[in-house]
């Protein structure tokens, strides 16, 4: 049976400061990206979110950012190849404390927002991230952006790896997402969307914004829980999933 | 053989700044406190130093501290137990990830500045730390001030706990510091000092600053390494433990 | 006619977290407390309130908090009668910066959560925080809890101050504040509270706790914009208000 | 008689951290480029460093930087131009409130390292951070880069601006700095970068690194005060301008 993961960003209130809809998307989805305290969270929601997660069976995955918790881990920042190494391993250690506290092993490490995509397309942060996890726990899964150099990195480091699609972008011919603001990037019909989320995963294709089909591996989806709104999508998703015969299933489950 | 520990706090710089004379302070001592990025260091500073404390052989500590980095983590900040245990599991958390990547197992966990003296005297801050480090490891050694809460609430917990002592500061008849700015909170001669340590390994007893003989349990004595001052006492220690037959060795020799 | 000032909270969003419902509370208050960036705020959140609270006409004071934005401000912090003055200082002028950009003139200053809990009570942080005001701008006016030690030291210093009582809380005999906790602490009874506020203005009288009548100089009374129900009883207080003859006016307009 | 300003960062320390000679730099230099708190410093320092810079003489500028202490500002960081220019503001009000302290006006600001560098070649930062700083203060100076489009964009607010040069850098044809790490990028002969810097105030030319002579304005030299060696380069610096008579004088006495 096919399978898919479906993956949200999670824990992302600070202090007094609440943010996103955590309980009510959990049951939707098989693995979290836990914040780590660097562009959202703080020690306190990251035990409640690690017990939340184990007590809905959702596999947990640290989601490292820059350390700008004003700008949300979204302004770019120039880093280097060692501070962003240790940056990296510095919370995926933080977060583990709690993995191991709720005795549960730790499935995968997404970066967040900037340090994501500035990975995806530079060879020296995403190298600077992957060897970083490898020296931390080689067990770890590092999930990115399908054919980005976050994934081409974690190949080389040894690292097991995950393909994210995302069910409301527009791809480019050459497999990579359509730059927001730019014609295309988003997908607003949200039929359209799940049945292109479900032709992804069975059949490892997409149609780009310039009308070509593409190959695209869908390891992953990732959804979000911000609002009533995006919870309703990612409903959607799986229900469109589930009509197509496709499992949901952790990142453990799919990749060896 | 007698045995003793020499504890030190390291890895205190952040960023541009510099702290500490830790190349210096390593050849002396056994264990290193290191800080984990609330009250100092930032997750470059502790990757150095962790592989810096390999490197010289010296057994590695987590050195937690309250959020603080604009008062070094020595203001007293009123934390709830929550917010206590998770704050300490988080650092802890972080600074093993340089231990995993650097291939060595840490070792203890000592509280930092104001947790230190705040858990010491608070039986409710003391016990949200043990339980804390015993639900993230187990294994962990908890290093805290002699006769304080936090060895009892270690003991309650169930970890291995280590008391420590101090070569230049006064102590009272039930055996608790001399508070600071009181007479005889520090002891200046040196000599005396390098005296007391002795006797406090070998008989387990200390003169009280009213002139009584304490029963003192003397398991890792705390040195500095910030000025060269501070490196030199720690070489007289280091001597005169030698000249009395004691040796020094890491906590996790001493500490079954 | 006599007058009253309505103060509350603002601005206390910070990156991409959101608190508060100020565009609502606006329009019932005559004084904001603008949150300055240590316990909540950014620069471009206070950019905005200021504008906000510009085009309401009502008037601006700063609100400086301890540094602590992952308690909110809210938690003790241990900080030196030195540290409390610059930090004042620091927060009364980045948040005059705005109101100079919007061409209006700040109208008070008053301390936030523990460090107005933590000054009401003690002489020398008191006085830290009014000569660090009196230093910067004469001009400015104290906002502090009636009879605490804060007003006192404006006294002392020669500052004009108002004196801020609260419309949901119960007094004890000497004027003090019923501990949160302890019974009568909290006014559950809404219209008894807006009698209560009516009669504190109108009278310079509140019944304490305890049975007796209380003198009380009531300046300013505070409410709260954070959530539908505090609007809908900051409404309230303005009604009673209103039936009693009772004008709000900004501080400016009451004190001398 | 020719006159041109020495300045200076100051008040970079922070907590118990410690950075800069600031008392030694002092008594060397007309105009002290004050940390704001973002990139470096805190309320306490930023008092104490007020207060020495008017007991030296010197007048105080406002250095803001980028909110990233653990960079030291150093790291490029996307903001936007209501970012830039709220965080801008807030750091000259915070100063501005220990100016006021101190009885004394601030003069100028000078933005630092990244936000300088960046700012200095794209006009919507070099326009967000002149507009904000003319919004709260029309009378303060601009001191920034020879050539950069920081200096056209306060010409373009209407602020008063200052072209700053730089002793021991290398220039390129166009007026421009030779980037670090290029051939020529640092003059390492002090007694040529002294006459370079002669010939810049007297002449208003430069050498460029491709051996043209270029037009500079020069209305204030960067001098360092970190450590010894900077220290005696910026007494060099003053004594060459001595026997060359040109006057020291701070960037009120040269901008009209």
């Amino acid at each position: 049976m096919l399978k898919i993961d479906l993956n949200c960003d999670l824990g992302e209130s600070f202090g007094a400061y609440s943010i996103g809809m955590d309980g009510e998307v959990l049951p939707l989805i098989s693995s979290a990206n836990v914040a780590c305290g660097f562009h959202a969270s703080d020690p306190v929601v990251m035990a409640r979110t690690v017990a939340l997660a184990k007590n809905a069976g959702v596999a947990v995955g640290a989601h490292p950012g820059y350390p700008d918790l004003q700008g949300f881990g979204r302004r770019n920042l120039k880093v280097s190849p060692e501070e962003l190494t240790a940056m990296v391993q510095y919370q995926i250690g933080a977060l583990r404390a709690f993995c191991d506290a709720n005795g549960i092993v730790m499935q995968h490490v997404k970066p967040h927002g900037a340090m994501y995509n500035m990975a995806g397309k530079d060879a020296a942060l995403a190298e600077a991230i992957c060897k970083g996890v490898a020296a931390v726990d080689r067990g770890l899964i590092l999930l990115g952006l399908s054919g980005s150099m976050l994934l081409r990195a974690a190949e080389d480091c040894g690292l097991r790896w995950a393909s994210e699609v995302f069910a409301d972008r527009g791809y480019q011919a050459d497999g990579s997402l359509v730059p927001r603001g730019m014609p295309g990037d988003i997908i607003h019909d949200e039929d359209a969307a799940v049945a292109r989320v479900v032709r992804m995963v069975t059949e490892g294709r997409v149609t780009a914004v310039t009308g070509e089909d593409v190959s695209i591996r869908a390891d992953s989806v990732c959804v979000h829980g911000d609002n009533p709104r995006a919870l309703a999508f990612a409903q959607k998703i799986r229900d469109g999933l589930d009509a197509a015969g496709v499992a949901i299933a952790p990142l453990r489950d799919l990749i060896r």
